[in-house]
């Protein structure tokens, strides 16, 4: 059964969705969902509670709140305020479960992961673009200095990726935490999505840092409280899909069909003598090698990458540091 | 039978090998290859010689060149100096067949369509940024002061998109021409491929201009010699494949293998039964609506991207002004 | 005399008050102060009247109107907002006097002049990013597809400069406006100024077009009602001092310190049997030759141009098509 | 004496030069010049070796060569290849006497220093732009991967500004340093010179690290073998000069005219009664406040810092990594 889930998303809620869809109950995996209607912003979260759980999901335990509002791609910015005061909420609510020292002022490290050169990758740095930078004005002039009561020490750092920099990002961010001393991580990451249709207009924040490639195993490269000692809240937005998972999708659709038609119940005979992973082996035999590498991506990702790191980064300045202003 | 062929492509050569993998002649339509074994080039010359030829292939009557060159993705500067050598050939010889007037030195605009901040769409622009500009150095100092006996006059213009000008690019670009008057158009855009392994390792030159969306129809936004009053030669470089492409492809591939299958010969003989319009419909049908205005785009786009059009810029240097320097 | 007022300045202001503080009166040239003190608005306007005032200023006839707002350097949104309105209505008064059809909906082309890759010059190409382009969707599919009782028709074009077209920029927009037939064009660019404290915060609008370089003469390249057939408003923010203004402010400053000084009274003897004329080539032999091509501009220019052009394009938005959208 | 040396520039050579003219000899430093007549190369260094001589001269000890090619500025490739040829063996030089263990292939971290999105302080990120990036590859898949005999682990960050990160340049490049244990630091940054006619065709190499702001003092900031614990060799090219260094240099002229005069003898007379400090002080007055925080740079200053940004990067490449390939 299993093969079936390999296909890449990084959102916990696509994972959830498919063994919904197959009926499948997996132990130790909580999923709640609200709706808010005024907004049309749907919240939904997947709490992953037990090793096993994690396991079946290919994810870390941890929670993961997901906030998907399908006119997030519309360029209007009195959504995009509401999105943003949204988010913030969220951002209050993960910092303080996860950070255990009560503080009046904490120090924030926002990383902005990814290729600033490669626009679906430009996410972090696009929002560390925007994003109020005090720490180093608090403390040569102190917080009155920023005309507010309570400012966070907020640094950020956009440390490129591993063909620019020759170092495995962790290696950069922990430098870097080692010698500031943050009391939290902010990650700010592009993702993948299984379904188009949640492009760019998805936001999933989660309390389980950054796990590049598969999720589970190879700790060594993570980005997580175990590996840089300090709470690593990821902040992801998914702007691509894999070129395989869009085949295979609708390979899967085709499959369904045949095995359904009313005309063409013979082939549903054979095909339910299919079990899933000779299934899943015929069309991995189909798709085309050609596709390893590709990604698919929307037209106007350039202008909706843009917009909603904006929103992102006003979510985290209006937390973090309310009447700042961005340094661009 | 024609809707299996209106899956888009901008290259005739893959037109051309959709009919020829199904054995349809087409009249009025010429094929020839050649290789060059030690370099690794295959040249492709399809020949449009008929208004019949131009209806079934979907594309108007004209010469298309094409160069495909698998190394063209790596990054060999030397490899990329043979093949602007080859390329250089090339444009030589579309400009000798479609300028009449012989003179010693044409004034040649180059215009760099598409989007420049959109990477797979930014081919055009890129490589006007390495043009060597002629013109007004001519005009003012004479053709000497390029240190050079013979120098074209090179203008270029980076038209930009409609959302971004509110005008159709050919009315920017025969304003240019009548207030400007050059002999010929080069016109570089990228474009759009059924194969994916043909992304970034393929050159198209075409001496039929430009023809946004479907090829034939739509005169009014084409830029050719009939809308702009001059010769336009289009070099082009495929740089994403549609979505749906993708998907289409994979889902041909299973019909076959269905089709053909020892275990599946039961379904083979009810698709059997489905003529192809049928099966394309099929398709159609589980094609998702979300793939509308979804592209698929290597990894490595940006790198490759301005490989090439460096490659393409170096080619139209060679050829208009062997000495001079890129303004940048 | 003459030879004082050489230095360069884009700004019609400047040039009234060098006269101003010679106490010369130009004759055919008026000027209007306003101040408004809530907003610390300086609204200044300079009428060049006849052609003698026009010969003596170094500029063509035509009406300068000048906001200076020291504010307009600091990041704080509201008050950009209010620069935006008070620039929209002059915008609307220019429109008014300057195109003399009266019409509902005016077709309007905006051109962005200037280098986009040389930070102090990109001012226009910025503006023209944040335009909301409204020709190709009202002409595709009427006004009320903009949701707008009220929308003209919004076209734009970023030439680029000589350097990388190869041609004059009047011949681009002379072609474009041929093809388009704009009721009116409205062209941004960066500008120099005299002084440095004027830098980023102020904003010329005339109705005499561009003038690349002199000012008065060199007619061939000018972008005016009689190059191109249609009124040209200009938009202008200076951006930069050129080298050699900076350092000849000071020398006058110390040449008057050396005439004035009590303990100095010998060298002031001597100085006042220099003419102007011969104070000039004093200060022109001792400034390096080296600082031709330099200009000073401030260490925060890029963030500078961003937010003003930001500011200049939503008086645009405002003005032509309240409600849309920029396309990014 | 010591006021007029105040001005700032970040050439040993320069300051040197300062002292030179006016025939001060200062202990502890030692200036040996030699011309490559051939190439047009003009090589100075200048050796600090004692405290007093750091003192003096505003700069730490150690060894400082500048290499000066006025036609470093013109766009000629094979001259760029001999300047790369040239600045190799210094880059292997300083290498070889600062890095005390002998090993056959290093680890090195190249540091681009400066503010990416502002042109004349872009140098730094854009030599790293150009870099081969190996030790990813070489720790993977051992250094036989890049086909060559000879691999040094290349590693590099653009760390950003203060203003961007909230943080000291130093405190990332510490922890980086911590973390990934190179045996080298190469930093590259940006330079004020005094003269503009040094600007963009100057290279300095220096032993001593990175000082921000005044030099000597202030070590809290510096990035050196102290501060990090590995040996920085520092790469700078000047992109501009101050505009109150500028306004100054030519105040000095006019006074030094006045000074020796004959027709004003008289004023001569007056002034060699001012003291230098006097001088300065009068100088200081007349410059205008406004100078603060403004540069002057040349008009085609993005240009020229990408070409001599890709030379250092060509000369980086060829010392450490001779046949690989830069990632963009």
């Amino acid at each position: 059964m299993i093969e079936k889930y390999i296909i890449r998303t990084d959102l916990a809620l696509e994972q959830k969705e498919r063994f919904e869809s197959d009926h499948v109950e997996v132990q130790g995996v909580i999923l709640e969902e609200e709706y808010d209607e005024e907004r049309e912003i749907k919240i939904t979260t997947v709490k992953i509670e037990t090793e096993n759980g994690a396991k079946v999901m290919g994810k870390p335990v941890g929670t993961y709140i997901t906030m998907e509002a399908p006119n997030m791609a519309v360029p209007d910015e009195d959504y995009h305020r509401e999105i943003a005061d949204e988010l913030k909420k969220y951002l209050e609510k993960f910092m303080k479960e996860n950070v255990k020292e009560k503080k009046e002022d904490y120090s924030v490290l926002v990383v902005g992961l990814g290729n600033r050169k490669v626009t679906p990758d430009a996410l972090g740095p696009y929002v560390v673009d925007h994003l109020n930078i005090t720490r180093h004005i608090v403390r040569e002039y102190g917080k009155y200095a920023m005309g507010e009561e309570k400012v966070h020490l907020v640094s950020a750092i956009v440390p490129g990726v591993m063909a620019q920099t020759g170092m495995e990002t962790v290696e950069i961010v922990k430098g870097i935490v080692e010698e500031t001393k943050p009391d939290v991580i902010f990650a700010i990451d592009a993702l993948a999505a299984r379904s188009s249709r949640r492009l760019n207009c998805t936001i999933q924040i989660a309390d389980t840092g950054i796990h590049p490639g598969s999720g589970v195993g190879n700790h060594r490269n993570a980005i997580t409280r175990e590996t840089v000692g300090v709470p690593v809240i990821a902040i992801g937005v998914p702007t691509v899909v894999d070129a395989a998972t869009i085949v295979n999708d609708t390979m899967e659709n085709l499959i369904a069909a045949l095995e359904s038609s009313e005309t063409l119940r013979g082939v549903g005979v054979v095909l339910q003598g299919y079990n899933a992973a000779e299934k899943y082996e015929l069309v991995k035999e189909l798709i085309s090698p050609h596709l390893n590498g590709l990604f698919v991506t929307p037209k106007d990702i350039d202008e909706t990458v843009k917009r909603i790191s904006f929103t992102i980064s006003e979510a985290l300045n209006a937390f973090l540091c309310p009447q700042g202003h961005a340094h661009n």
